[in-house]
């Protein structure tokens, strides 16, 4: 078939969604065609790929359900998740900077009080998080809505373990000076799940499944804009390397380590725990 | 985010399939990013607009099981079936043309005898088909496998009903001078599935769900390239709007309408019958 008659294909098509009211789902209905066919069209798809691609989404469909998010974790690898938080990122210079929401969050995590305990008895160093919430112009937000959740050491999150208990997440609303400060654990580098569609491309094309270790939040208040973001141990090996491409400078930090003791909030503690200071930045809306 | 740095997003998701073994898994990876994150950014995909789309392609993998492929109908109705198919059609002018697979083929489906009946009391107005298998230099080719499907007079496949009864389906070898001919019913227009994510993306789109009529064909014989095809019916309204873009001329033939009387087997009808001829040409590899 000459590329007139496969380009009249892709035509056809793109007329087909004239009719649609809604402008903005016509933009989107349209690019997606005419990039999907400039795809096919550049690598000359065969009938036995196209086969095999519906075949993959199949599996990456059958694997997902209300625990594992198999098409996110797709998305990430192949960078689109980062992508579209580049073309949303804010425009404020000074603003935290955001990263991969990640298929990991839970919306029903417990609330916990200012300096509560996220860990809930999961495994882990100690690590006690603190900073503040400020908007741009520096001003303090207080009641901001603060939303942690992390692997623990073993790297696995607790949604990942049979049975229903929550662990390693939690919110808390900042203090009337926007300070906030938690106990958890400090985070753990942890491959990303290995055992699906997702896991075999990775091993098809040469990939590792690493991801540094870290620790998610999304942070909201009214009249801000939320971001969803993490922290980054600056002593992590794997920072140039993460399998979803999430790491960004000004989200790795240094997480100090200490003997047994005393922490901040008065607590005894027998054996060592780990600190860490982050404060957040929201955009005006 | 400047232009600059999403750019450097899609190289560093480009870089990471570098180590891929297989010359033609790192050529579709990399074409699939490039894209991908072309289309992204294109539309300024927003956050909640990702979001939506996982959660359709959620949808999609769902309720795709054994006997219903959402994917297969979410890349018909958006040609990139048709596409593959004319990406890959024979370079032989006198082949029978290719269209789409569809997704109501069954491995599994009986054989019959030639002159046989694979509607086995599915609803419709008999129909007997026949015609000729040969290469495209006029050879005839006997003993080729011609698997046939279709839907009824309701525009339901067998699969789409409760149960496991095959009907409307079957395949058989054409014989020593490449002849063939079988029963069926006469192919109706029917709409493709509306009650899935697929059918949610028709109705926003203003698109229509009919398919013209039509009856599958796939054709296969050593030593030569195996067709998936149809026939669509010259009669019907639909040929200039097939919801999956799967007319072609050459594929559209004329179907005769019969009194009660001697059918070309001897088969005395009490009612009126139609019949079609339907030749095709094979290429060779």
């Amino acid at each position: 078939m000459t590329e007139d008659r496969l380009q009249a294909v892709t035509d056809e098509v793109v007329a087909s969604f004239a009719e649609t009211k809604d402008d903005r789902l016509r933009e989107i209905v349209t690019s997606l065609t005419r990039h999907l066919h400039a795809f096919a069209r550049d690598i000359a798809l065969t009938q036995e790929e196209w086969e095999a691609g519906i075949d993959f989404l199949t599996r990456v469909g059958h694997i997902t359900d209300a625990k594992r998010q198999e098409f996110i974790l797709l998305s990430d690898v192949l960078g689109l998740s980062m992508l579209t938080v580049g073309i949303n990122a804010p425009t404020t210079a000074n603003a935290t900077e955001s990263t991969v929401f990640g298929p990991f969050f839970v919306d029903d995590a417990p609330e916990v009080a200012l300096g509560g305990d996220i860990a809930v008895g999961v495994k882990g160093r100690p690590c006690w998080v603190s900073g503040s919430v400020t908007a741009t112009d520096g001003s303090p937000i207080a009641g901001a809505r603060i939303e942690v959740w992390e692997a623990d050491e073993d790297g696995f999150y607790d949604v990942q373990y049979a049975g229903d208990k929550l662990a390693g997440r939690g919110w808390l609303s900042s203090g009337t000076g926007g300070e906030y400060r938690f106990w958890s654990v400090r985070p753990s580098a942890y491959p990303i799940p290995e055992d699906g569609p997702v896991g075999d491309l990775l091993h098809a094309t040469g990939r590792g499944p690493m991801r540094p270790a870290h620790l998610h939040f999304k942070v909201s208040a009214p009249g801000h804009r939320t971001v969803i973001t993490h922290i980054f141990d600056s002593s992590d090996t794997y920072l140039d390397r993460d399998a979803v491409f999430g790491v960004k400078p000004s989200l790795v930090v240094d997480f100090a380590e200490h003997g047994p003791g005393t922490a901040p909030d008065g607590r005894e503690l027998d054996s060592g725990w780990a600190s860490v200071a982050f404060d957040i930045v929201l955009e005006k809306l």
